[in-house]
């Protein structure tokens, strides 16, 4: 699959979560994991997810890491298992710097704040995920944690997001590998 | 799912991995994990991973914390998703004692050591995965970690196999809610 | 599954026939079945029967009794084939009083009038279906059979609606079970 | 798909359960259900429902009318559903003299005691379904009812059969139109 | 599946690539392939492939064979299987005339120049092909190639047209029978 | 998908369809699609194809270019339409210099010779195909066709498998990416 950081600082605002944005924008045909910084802002018309519309949970962030990722196979449920892998992922590889990090589900928590954001959907000819660390924590709705506070600085971001999108790739080659040698059983 | 750990010690010789064996034996139906404490002794006739017998890697352990689990529903990928999640669920619970693991797809390493073994394969009309951690590493036939080098002792094992099927099967539940609470996106 | 009888009449004027409508606005998640009473009017822009699109067939009824069905998983065959279990169900358990309906695929008849309207469809995320029962058949666009006069009265409505949510609810866990009990053959 | 009745008395074993068996052994490709009439004996090693053998409950009837289906596409959960419609459906012909069938999943009961047996189960090319109705009832291993009992005679069998096959085989084609004639929703 | 010629000159402007077409304009439910001659012009809002879109290659023509696909199944993977599978059957049948045809995935060309276009996507309920080959090369956007010029003369086109649509519809039936008459192997 | 053509003569006999043949005895993880040029030799017992088995027909020649293909994912359906392309495609191929072939399904005639056999199958974890040409047609069971009566001498084999496989390879690939590129309509 693509992997791919885009340098230059991009608001999220939802409209990426579509069908062939990575092809469309970045001319990267099939599977990709895209990542861009930048602050994001969700009117509740682009929420997909239903139960923050219904709690009216205002999604906001001034600074944070965004990965955006295009399955091109179809279910959902197939695509959440690796949403959830995906912060596993990021689980193991932002805890490295001695932060105790606890995941919940698709959440990642610093002693009860909250460091990131995700959903997984459905387009008509793919799946998608949406995932983003806060950079900083300023003027989230809810106290909030950070990267920077966990030691990792501003400029290490890049850095940061290719570990990360490097070892999604990995990881789902590896399962592809994995599917391909074993035989059966009764 | 069900949950289950099973009091008595066992050996695992790879027979465990064929459909409906939670149900035949446990009386358990539908989809389960299931865990229990014993030795390990395959044969090259009963390995499902053709990567071990091309290599013909022994698999032996004397003493390890298995699992043993079965969904029924078609897809050996999606299996293999779980697989991973299991094994990214075992290295935040077993991690949790100071000691730092490494996960390597579905393999786990203390310094470079190899604490478990894991397959997923199909039947007929299920996937199943088999996990096991070592409790000990005494005549492992390559250098291995243990449970109890990590702060696990004996008679704690049974505890943490319950923390482990506990973690894994609302992780299973979430992954299935969050299925149903996003609208598609175009 | 949720299964839920809304007390308040409610007008089905389409708009129902849409994903997450029983989470949107009864707050329940993942697969449910709903049951209200209430008019039936729909003008062709909503309606999704092609086939009645095509013959110009008005949908009205002006006190009917209204499931919501709803299953978050692929699949638009498999839904209705669960359509069809939920009309014999209806058959079933209506017919109880002495009545003879006769079943023909999704529509039940009364002495050749008609007693029902159904539909299945698919949404991005899941597959839902709706199925209604004239409650009375005054002003109905054809002949038409009615519930009270198979020996339901209005006020035994409710009570109707749970004993056929339940038993759909009922046959639908029993299908998962018995998913998960054969071996399977050569 | 087509649709069979065995005009010659036949023993079911279990071994009729097995993929192609209809091709095989009368030619006929594809999709079919087939009926004939003859005893039911089925020593464990043939019985696919694990439920039963765990039960150790004998499969036995000595003059049975015999269903094999054999539908070639993927998915146990849809056959199953199949299996259920059937079921159904053969409620709704055999109760036509006035007998009060009671349906219970894939069983069939009259006044508490068992019609029918049934089962579906997967093949490496397909999926089967076996349902009989006991013609008589002597010699059963439980209390059992028959179409004899419920003004069914004996040689009106052939006649029942082919009105059960017919409307099986119908039901399903019917479903495929509706697969084909509705607009996705929103 | 239903073959259909529309004898009547037709525009093809990319609103016949939405579900259902051949049920709402000509009665036809079910898979079908229909075909007709007309000119060929899309702007970029109606064209599903992104290829083009991002190239701005217009897509035009004054006169072509078109054919309209729709299969009631899942799977845009399998349904560009089968549009590849047609693309090799026209190549069979046009180049019966002697012309030596390359046909490249889904693209035909005579000695570099362009014959045909051919898209497959997916509807809500549906998956569907358009495939279009040149009559004549007037006015083309790209140098291009034609049936007249390879010896089909313009009233040769309903006859030509049917041979294919036989010939895809008797591959389908062919591929659907080839499906029931092997047994698994391990 | 791995390409490989085996320089050794080799015997066809039927065991080499059964999954993983070609990792267990070339060590090609994955999806893959192997040559080799040898006799074929297949006895009932290996037949995987019941028409032949029904109709006694013997599988035999003396000297074959064999391809066998495993691909891991589910969907014999799709399997079967991907034997139908290749055949397509060694139809475009040997018919390069000149000869006539006519392609029947899965089979290839010259003036009323068979060429070519072909099946295609499932095993629990891919689906498999086989398909070999005459490169003599010395002791065939029925008046058979020949690469070297086409003009393709036998030391050309080997290049004549690798433009094959390699347009195969191809085929799937340009299949996969046509896969990401297009949106959905409604």
């Amino acid at each position: 699959m693509h992997t791919f950081f885009i340098e230059k600082t991009m608001l999220y605002d939802g409209t990426q979560l579509s069908s062939l944005w990575a092809y469309r924008t970045l001319g990267l045909p099939g599977d990709s994991i895209v990542a861009f910084r930048g602050p994001c802002r969700l009117d509740f018309a682009h929420m997909v997810d239903m139960e923050d519309v219904l709690q009216q949970s205002p999604i906001y962030g001034s600074d944070m890491l965004h990965f955006i990722i295009e399955h091109f196979d179809a279910g959902l449920g197939r695509t959440i298992l690796r949403q959830r892998l995906l912060v596993a992922i990021i689980n193991e590889i932002v805890s490295s710097r001695g932060s105790s990090l606890k995941r919940d589900g698709d959440d990642l928590y610093l002693a009860g704040r909250k460091l990131s954001i995700s959903i997984a959907t459905v387009t008509p000819v793919s799946t998608m995920i949406h995932t983003a660390l806060n950079v900083t924590a300023e003027n989230t709705p809810v106290p909030a944690a950070s990267l920077v506070e966990m030691g990792w600085s501003g400029n290490e971001i890049p850095a940061l997001a290719e570990k990360i999108f490097t070892a999604y790739a990995a990881e789902l080659e590896s399962v592809k590998r994995a599917r391909c040698k074993v035989r059966g059983v009764n």
